[in-house]
């Protein structure tokens, strides 16, 4: 999830370990205590607050490059006792009065992003600044790192599980691989023929290779400093990768690209120096996407791009494509699975947080956790 | 017309006064001598160079904000003894042999842009980017600030006029028009029910200001620090005005949506000050659409936008709607003789310059020398 | 409203008048009786069913051509029993526990579509084919011309009418409006300078020809049979307006357009003489959009159409663009209040029927019901 | 190529044998002598008429359905003595004055449609009206089954082939792979996760099946009464086929679709029975796109259709895609080879016929004839 929380909506209150929540219910869950501080500790299990609520029994869950932020400190709308996460598969434990697509006993995929189904946004498909809802789990309220989690909007913020499905790929649904679809390949607007650069290829960067496929473009360059996962981007369907550390990237890009540069760059890390890279090779008429979360303003270089007839897109995912991804991986025309290089116990999370937070040296992507 | 030049056009010889083109016929025109000095003077007559020219004597012309940075010795590609002026409407003097649609006697309007009609940018509808064709005009070749005027491609870079048409207005169909409306309007995808806001009322937003009337946006709000040009666009369907220069331009805006800023965001000055406040005051999935010609770079507040699901889009008119346009000044639904405010002989065009140039003193739009 | 309903759904059963619903509070609603029979009669008050209702008091509703269809016997979703009425402006009188927009006492606008908000058709902002909802007002369930209705799904079927709005125009909302707009107008694609036919000039082919001047066509031609009709066209902003009696419709169409045809075809009458003139009249690479419910089949011109690159459409009324045309309305760009000729109280139904049974003899286009 | 011409169009008088153009030199070629007679014969070469033309020496041609049916004498545009063909890769020969992307030598694509590239018509890209070109190859002027041809407008009907290029492929871009894509793929709007039926899988049902695959559908059901076919389909990237001779093919897609019906449907055949299919198949919100070329009337279910949300469209090719399809073929997204089955040389062109007039004993799709 990468995403920042507009002030006027209100956490929930953390509930102490001390409390006696779902009568006395207890569960664990994997707890943020600020900056640097993490426990997998007990907490109450989560009850319905509103008919449209759901509880959802935690199948497989995973860690998102927001989590290390989190940890870190860097997301200021977090605080001491939340528990942390937003991705997921599970089986429904039981929904409010007001829930009518789901029951108890169905597998669901949860979404990073919750949606209220009613507001302005919501009816234009910008679930992302849902009034009520848009990243709240994990960050405002309680998320998926845990045995149980509260859904809000179940009806609107989880989508069914067939029976036979393979649930571990889908936990890629929850978030990775909508973001790298809808922020980077919709709003880059690929299409056959294209040529694409992707800037960054973590896993989000992949993300976006993968899903760039759908629409037939002739060349994706993957750009990045690390060599294994521009290894790794090959085996993922990349035509051309550079190594940008020779700060030559532009060069070899124009070289490809006859000078004309490209049709699509699309920024998958979030920081100045890489959107500057996406603005030096985009072509006449090329469109910029931004996926990266940026903590810094960057230079747009109105004076030669003012007459470049560019289109420079951002986007907090909206999910809005989860049916679509859905069918996609049903039929086989997209394998999440790729993405998936670790696997833990749930207990173990602490141990996979450690893998994650040194995915370079532990050749990381995408960890999933088992309950 | 605002534009740049790809270096690896070549620019026309500036034929000598002294030369006899044309069997030596001679004419009048504009011509730029360096930085500051202009002379109305004697040239030779343009004669036809390609099958695809045509040769037309100038009926009515005007004068572009880009002529002046042109006489300020701003636009580099613009050399001794060139004569200025893309904008005009005439008659046909002469066809070359590969020239279809006009015949001698035809009345024709000059399109800014030059398009071959063949190449890859062409066949895209991006004739900014024409290989061969873009701004040349009063550029890299000779322009419209004549008696006559010689125009490559001449099948695609000129429209008809119908007998009984206005043609003073119609020059205002050469740039300023599909320039506002092609930059602003479109780039800003304007919808029925829309909040637009305009930072710029000089000539080129309020060209805007027009044509986003085709779309019927609830609000249009103007802003500017020239409260004469404020309540000019009060005439042209501005439904609010703005003086920014109290600062608070961000504040009244949030306050008129709601604090959910608008829309669209139009940029009609071309400095980093108006395209900040385009940032400020767009909402969540809005758009930002510069028209301005921009001398310095931007600062671009991804720290921010990067989650506001924002389209920030930049053109050079290509003049792909001005048969569009045609169509609504023909059947009364734009006005383009709102634009106009002075009128002068041809021969008076220094004296034209002048009041052109002292613009906010002399309450000047656009004005028209006819010939 | 024009619809037909699925199958699957199923019909609320008719509360029998001797029932005691709501604790047996009664109220006054127009019910069917089967064909030819209705009555302006005693009926249990509406009770809240379900969390997501509303129960609403009517102030304005109207009558729809639909309604008269149903009277005839022609919809037989609609059984013996069933409170007629689609459209109407109410205030709130109870809501159920999940529904969060509205209160007691808030003004709502009814839509004559009901959305769940939550099923794959209302994601895709496909109302109309909602699993549960859908044209099911005074259809499949009681409708609004009565002194109360109840309203499924409230929170996504209604939208809040602020302080001050006029409240008559409204009602115009509910349905009319809507589908002219979204079925003709933007099923059309409607551009700036577009020479556009529409075939019927009743209410519905008014309200496509209101709307489409959203979008600042050129040309609007009206067609029909009635000179009455046509008249009032034209102070609708019809540009043009043919009599089809003479059979010479086609023919003075293609004089006006110099044999190109038109640029949009909306059929707005619902028979196969007129689809048929659609198609005589589109242009190459023109759009035929039709409003029109049919009850037959009709012929397709492939044999020539196959290589005119012409667009047809279908729509059921979505009412996914209701809150634009609020704004339209609000900011005056749009003027409802036009298409209202006649005015009842509420008990007055009977005779209002019968006026605007009698449209072209009465010059009725809608007429306002008040309670 | 399928397609009618407009009568305002007027046909280049044949060349008679005995005439003596181009100086008397004399080339042989594939000539229609009226219903059910043709012969490989000499002719006049072809010689420069206006400056924008070219001489091509045809390297590699094929045969169109289009062209059997000339054969029969259903195309009344094509008179005795016309050669035949519209498809093919050649050498350029000669150029006019006015032509400036190509020359002598130069290795180009010859497209099915000929583009003026100035005409209203063309600058939207809807060269197939273009009021000068169109389908006019093999039609109403000579064509490519000949040694040698003249194109008209030689800038913007043929595309240079980079040298090492497969050009047996790429006669598949004259103009199958074009109608196959935007004739039933863009005009069908095919998504990712779609399902999309193609009625008829002969070759332009095959060549929508390969372009389809651009945009990753879920399923691809090929239907047809020719189990040959249907296995070919297969192997093209089909995922589902039906033999529609036993009247089941509705019910078969019902039940693959969930009682949904299909996102897209193409028709591929061009007779009142598959046209009927697909109205039956498709789903509410979904495209029918036809390709097929119609010598009858159809008819149109609107009795049903009108609230189903359907959009039908149809087009005769406009071949603005090329560029894109050439991008796809060069770097391996698209293998047009599997469309050839058969080869010959060029003066076997009797015999190619016979194969290809029986297709379906011949497994024949594409043939190839050689100079």
């Amino acid at each position: 999830m990468t995403t920042i929380i507009s002030p006027v909506k209100i956490a929930e209150k953390n509930t102490p370990v001390t409390g006696n929540g779902s009568k006395g219910k207890m569960m664990k869950a994997l707890v943020y205590h600020g900056p640097g501080k993490k426990a997998w500790e007990d907490k109450p299990m989560p009850v319905i607050k509103e008919p449209t609520d759901a509880i959802v029994k935690i199948l497989k869950t995973t860690i998102c490059g927001t989590d290390l932020h989190i940890m870190k400190g860097d997301v200021p709308t977090v605080t001491d006792g939340r528990i942390i996460g937003h991705e997921g598969v599970g089986i429904i434990e039981e929904v409010g009065s007001a829930v009518s697509t789901f029951k108890k006993g169905d597998h669901v995929l949860i979404s990073c992003i919750t949606s209220c189904g009613k507001c302005e946004y919501c009816r234009k498909a910008m679930y992302s600044h849902c009034e009520k809802g848009g990243w709240i789990l994990g960050n405002l309220i309680d998320g998926t790192q845990a045995e149980y989690v509260r859904i809000p909007y179940a009806d609107n913020s989880m989508y069914p599980i067939p029976a036979g499905s393979d649930e571990e790929a889908l936990v890629m649904l929850s978030d990775i691989l909508p973001t790298g679809f809808e922020c980077g390949v919709l709003n880059g607007e690929v299409k056959p023929g294209d040529t694409v650069a992707i800037v960054g290829s973590g896993p989000i960067g992949l993300a976006a290779l993968l899903t760039a496929q759908f629409y037939s473009p002739s060349e994706i360059i993957m750009i990045d400093l690390d060599d294994n996962r521009l290894e790794v981007s090959k085996t993922f369907g990349a035509t051309q990768v550079i190594n940008s550390k020779d700060g030559k990237a532009v060069e070899a890009i124009m070289k490809m690209t006859n000078n004309k540069g490209v049709d699509v760059a699309i920024e998958a890390v979030g920081i100045p120096a890489t959107f500057e890279l996406c603005q030096l090779i985009v072509g006449a008429g090329g469109h910029i996407a931004n996926i990266g979360v940026h903590g810094k303003s960057v230079t747009l270089h109105l004076e030669t791009l003012w007459a470049h007839n560019i289109t420079i897109r951002t986007r907090l995912v909206d999910t809005v494509t989860t049916p679509m991804l859905f069918k996609t991986v049903q039929s086989k025309k997209l394998d999440p699975q790729k993405l998936i290089t670790h696997r833990f116990r749930l207990d173990q999370i602490m141990e996979a947080y450690e893998t994650f937070g040194n995915a370079e040296k532990e050749k990381a992507l995408k960890v999933i956790l088992s309950n």
